[in-house]
C-alpha cells in the first residue's frame, strides 16, 4: 500500500500509450500534483474517457490523472462528478458551474477556479462571467434566480452550520424546487470536497484551461 | 424534474416493503431531512444495501434514504463512500472516522457528528475517545501520528487555500506515505461534503446512533 | 507564592482523607488538569460540599479539586456559581445549562460540554437535547422562547461588541423580563469564563459525567 | 421574579441616603445600564463597600451599582473579584489590569476598557500604558515577561481551544509559576466574562474614569 | 456641494471632447461606478493625460473618470499613485503589480484584480502569473524574495495589528532594504485604500482589461 | 536606492536647522519608525509646512517626518490627505475624523487612533466621544446620518467585497448624497491605507497627541 511510484505526470505516458495515442510532447505532460503514486493500470472505460478527453480537449484533466492510481476509485469519482454535472438537473450546466466557481473562489482553489471558469467562459460565451464568478460574484449583474444560487452556496461553503429553513425558503421563492434544492446543495458540496483534495495535493491545472473561451 | 413529492419519510415505508421488512414501527421512520423528494425504485443493489443494514443496524441510514429518490446518485454517493472508507488503505478504518469526527464537529454538523462519533465509539471501544474527537481533538492524548493527521485534516478544512509542502512533509515526518496522505484528504475532503449536503437539507441522524457504544 | 505543589491530583486523596470517605480507587482520582498546585487544607462548608458530591454524585467535580489549592478562591467561585445556577431566576435550571452548553460548545470546551450536556442529558430526561446543545442548538427543535435565548447567548459570545436595543428587544419579545436577560446574560458570561480557565489549564472531566444520563 | 422596578440609575439616590452622602448631582447619577432592575436594600457590608467608594473614588462603579439588585449576587461578584484583582497573587495588581485591559480592549468593551485603561494608568503612572493596552498592546514596549503573559491571555480571549502545553510552556520559560499560569487565567477568563455582562447591558462607565490619571 | 450631475459615463463624452478623440463608440463609454457624479472641466495637465491614456491604452481608466468630478482630488490621487506605482522603487513594477493584485484578491475586489491582474500579465509575459495573483500566490513557483514580499502584503492586508520587528526581519532576510520595506508596505496600503474605493462605489473596469495579455 | 541612512528620528534635527528653528530638545525628537531612511532636504513647501506645524502643534507629525525620506511623496501624501480631510465636503471635519478613528480601532492601528482620537476630541469638545469612536463606537449615543457613516465605513473595513447598493442606498436614506457617499468611502480607504502603512513601520504617535483635548 505504501509504495510510492514515480512522481505521477509520468501517467500521462503510459495513458497515452494506452489510448494509442502519438505525437509532440503535449501541455499534460507537465507536473499533476505534488504526491507521487503509481499509476494503475486503466480499465478498458477508462481508458475510453482518457482517449475521448484527448480527442475533445487535446488532454486529459489531470484531476482524471491524479486518481488514476486506482481505478475503482477513479470510476467511482468519475460516475459521481458526471452524474452530478452532466445528468438531468432543473440545474442548466452553466448554472452548476457558476456555482463551482463561487465555491472554488471562496476556497482560492487555483485548479478548480481555472477548470470551471473556464467552464462558465466557454458555457455562457461571456468571458467576463467567467471572471466574476472567480473574483466576485456579487459584482455580476445577475438574475435574482442566479444571486438567490450563488448567495445559497456561497453561505453553505463559509458557515454550513448556519443554514436553516429561511435559506432553503429563500431559493423556494427564487423559482427552485426542493430537487434543485438538493442539487445546489450537492454541487456546492461537491466542489468543497474537490477543493480540498487539489489544495491538499497541490494539484495543477493544465495549461490549455487558462486560455479557453477567454 | 420539478414535481416533488411527498416528504421522504414515506421513503422509509416503500423501501421497508421492497427489502421484506415487517415489524413495528422503528426509529428510522422518522423525519429524515427537510426536503420532499419522491423516492425511487430500489435497484436490486440498493435493496440488498437497504436490507443489511436493518438487518446489521436494524434501521437504514438516512443519507442512504435520502438520496434514494435517484438511483444512479445513490449508487455513486454508495460506491465513493465505500471505496473511501471501508477500501484498503494505510489508514485504519478507525484513523479514518476520526478524522471524518473532526471535519464534522469543525462544521458544527450534527447529522455526521452523531454519525462518526458514534463509529469512533465502536471502532476503538472507548466511548470518550469519540466524545473528544466530537468536541476538541487537541484535549484528547493521541499518538503523533494521530495528531499530524487531525491537524492535516482540520486546517484543509478551515483554510485549504494555506496547505502547502510543510503540511505534507510534516505528515510524511510522522510516518505516513503518499498514499496516506492523498487518504486522509480524501477522507477530510468528502466529509467537508457530506457535512454541507446534511446541513442544507437539515438531514436527521437516526435515533439508535445516539446510544452507540456509549 | 511561587512554590508548586505536587500534581493535584493528590488532592483527591487527602480531601477524601478530610471528608473521612473510605474504600477503593474510584475515577476521580485520575489528572485533574495540567497545572501542580498545591491543595489546601478544606475549609468545613467546603469539607462539607465535598462530602456531599461524593454522596450525590459518586465523586468530586475536578473544578472544584482544580481551585482548592485556595480556599477563599473555591469559597467565592462556589457561592457566585451556586447563585447563579441554583438561584431563583425566570430561567429554568434546565435553560441556564442549555446556554452553559451552547456557550461551551461554540469555545470547543472539553470539560464544560462533557458536564454541562450530561447536565441538559440529566434534566432534560432527552439524551439528544444534550447531544444537539453540543454539536449545534440550530438542529434543535426548540420554542422560540429558547430560541431566543440561545441566539443571544451565541452572539454574546462570538461578538458580545455587537450586542445592541435589538437583540434585548428580541428577548423581551419572547417573554423574557429585563431580568431574565440579566439571567441570560450572566450565565452566558460565566461560562465564558470557565471555558477560559478550564482550557487553559487542560481541565479534565471526570470520567462519570460521560455516560450520565445516556 | 419578573417585575422589573425603575430604570437602576435611581440606585445611585437610594445608595446614597444609604451611604448618608449630600451634595450636588454628581456624574455617577446618570445612567447605569439598559436593564431597569430594582435595587435591594443595600446589605450592612455593601452598604459599606458603596460608603468606601463614595469617599475613595468620588462615586460608586456602575458595576456595583448593577449587580446591586440582588444582595447575595453583589456580594458574591465583589467576594470573586477582589480576590481575583486584589488578593495575593505573583501578578503585580498592575499586571492584572494590563490583562484585564488587553481582553477588553480585544472584546471592544467600552465599560471595561475605560475602567480597567484608567487602572493601568494609575497604577503605572504611564498614561501612554494604559492606552496602548487598549489599542494594541504589542506597540508596546514591554519586558518578556508582560509580553508573554498578554499574548497568553490574547489567545486564551480569541481561540481559547487552541491553549495547548507550549502555551503554558511559553510562560513558565517567561519565569511564571504554575499558580501564576492560573492567575493569568482567571483573570483573562474574568474579564472575558464581565466584559461580556457589561456589553450585554449596555453598560456606561462613570465619567470620572476618563480623566483618571491621565 | 450635495447637487449630483448625471450619471459619470457621460464623462467620457466631455472627456473625448476635450481630447479631440473622434470614432466610433468606444468600450469606455460603458458605466463607470454607482455614484452619480458631475464631472468637472479636466484641467490641462488631466485632459493631457486622458489624452494620452487613450492613445495608449485604446481608453481612459474607469477609475480616473470617477475621480473626475473634482480636479484637485483626481491631480493629487494620480501624482501619489504614480510616484508610487511608476516612480523609483527597489522594487521592479512587475513586483509592484503582483503586490498589488495579491492584495486586491485578498480583498475580492473585482476592478482592482481585473486591472492589475492584467498588468501583471503584461508585464511579465505570463498570463498565468497573471492569475495566480489573482486566485492565489501561493499556488505559484515564486523566488523566495517574491514569496517573503508577498507574505507581507498578505498579512498587512489581513492582521496589520500583528505586523511585528520579525515580519520585517523576514523582509531584510529576503535581501530588502528599509526603504524597499517602505514601498511594499505603501503599495499594499494603497491598493487596500482603492480596493475600497472601487467596492464602496462599484466602479467597473474597463472591458479591454480582460482580454489584455492573455 | 537601497542606500539606508541613519534612523529617520535624526530627520528631526535636520528638518528643525532647515525651518530655523531652534530651543530645548521637543517631544518630536522621540523615535519616529521602526524603518532608517535618510531624510532628503525639504523642499520649500514642506520647509514652511513642517515650520507651521511646529508653530500650531508644537511639533511635526511623525507621518510627515517618515515620508520626508523623498519630497514628491511627501508632497503628494500632503496633498491627497489636505483635500480629503480639510477641503470642501458635505462631511464636516468631525465626521471625517470620526471615520477616521473607527477604521483605525478597527484595524487597532496605535498611531492612527491616537491621532484621530484626539482630532475627535479636540472637534467636538468631548472627550468621551474620541474615546468611544476608539473602542466601540455602538455605544455612543449618535444620530442616525452618524451611525450610518460609521456603520458604512466599518463595513468597508471589515468586508469591503460585500459593499452593494442596499448600502449605499442606507446612506442616501440617512441624508447622504452621492458625493457625500464618495467622501465616506474615501475618508474610510485612506485611513485603511495609513492604518497599514504605520503598522507596518512600526510608526510612533508624537507624545502630545495623548494629552491633546482631555
Amino acid at each position: 500500500m505504501r509504495k510510492t511510484g514515480k512522481r505521477i505526470k509520468t501517467v500521462a505516458k503510459r495513458q497515452r500509450g494506452a489510448a494509442k495515442r502519438s505525437g509532440p510532447a503535449a501541455p499534460d505532460q507537465d507536473e499533476v500534483m505534488a504526491l507521487k503514486l503509481r499509476p494503475a493500470k486503466l480499465s478498458p472505460a477508462m481508458a475510453e474517457l482518457f482517449r475521448q478527453s484527448e480527442e475533445t480537449l487535446g488532454f486529459v484533466p489531470n484531476v482524471l490523472k491524479a486518481f488514476a492510481f486506482d481505478m475503482a476509485k477513479l470510476e467511482a469519482f468519475v460516475a459521481y462528478r458526471n452524474g452530478l454535472m452532466l445528468g438531468p438537473s432543473g440545474l442548466s450546466q452553466l448554472e452548476r458551474e457558476m456555482v463551482a466557481t463561487v465555491v472554488s473562489a471562496q476556497n482560492h482553489c487555483f485548479y478548480c477556479i481555472t477548470v470551471h471558469g473556464a467552464s462558465v467562459r466557454k458555457l455562457s460565451g461571456d468571458p467576463v462571467l467567467g471572471e466574476l464568478m472567480a473574483t466576485n460574484y456579487r459584482s455580476a449583474r445577475l438574475t435574482r434566480r442566479q444571486r438567490a444560487m450563488l448567495d445559497f452556496a456561497l453561505k453553505l461553503t463559509v458557515e454550513p452550520w448556519a443554514i436553516e429553513e429561511p435559506d432553503r425558503a429563500r431559493l423556494r421563492t427564487a423559482g427552485f424546487s426542493d430537487r434543485d434544492i438538493w442539487d445546489i446543495a450537492a454541487v456546492a458540496g461537491f466542489y468543497n470536497m474537490t477543493n480540498r483534495l487539489t489544495s491538499a495535493t497541490d494539484m495543477r491545472p493544465n495549461h490549455p484551461y487558462h486560455a479557453l473561451a477567454r
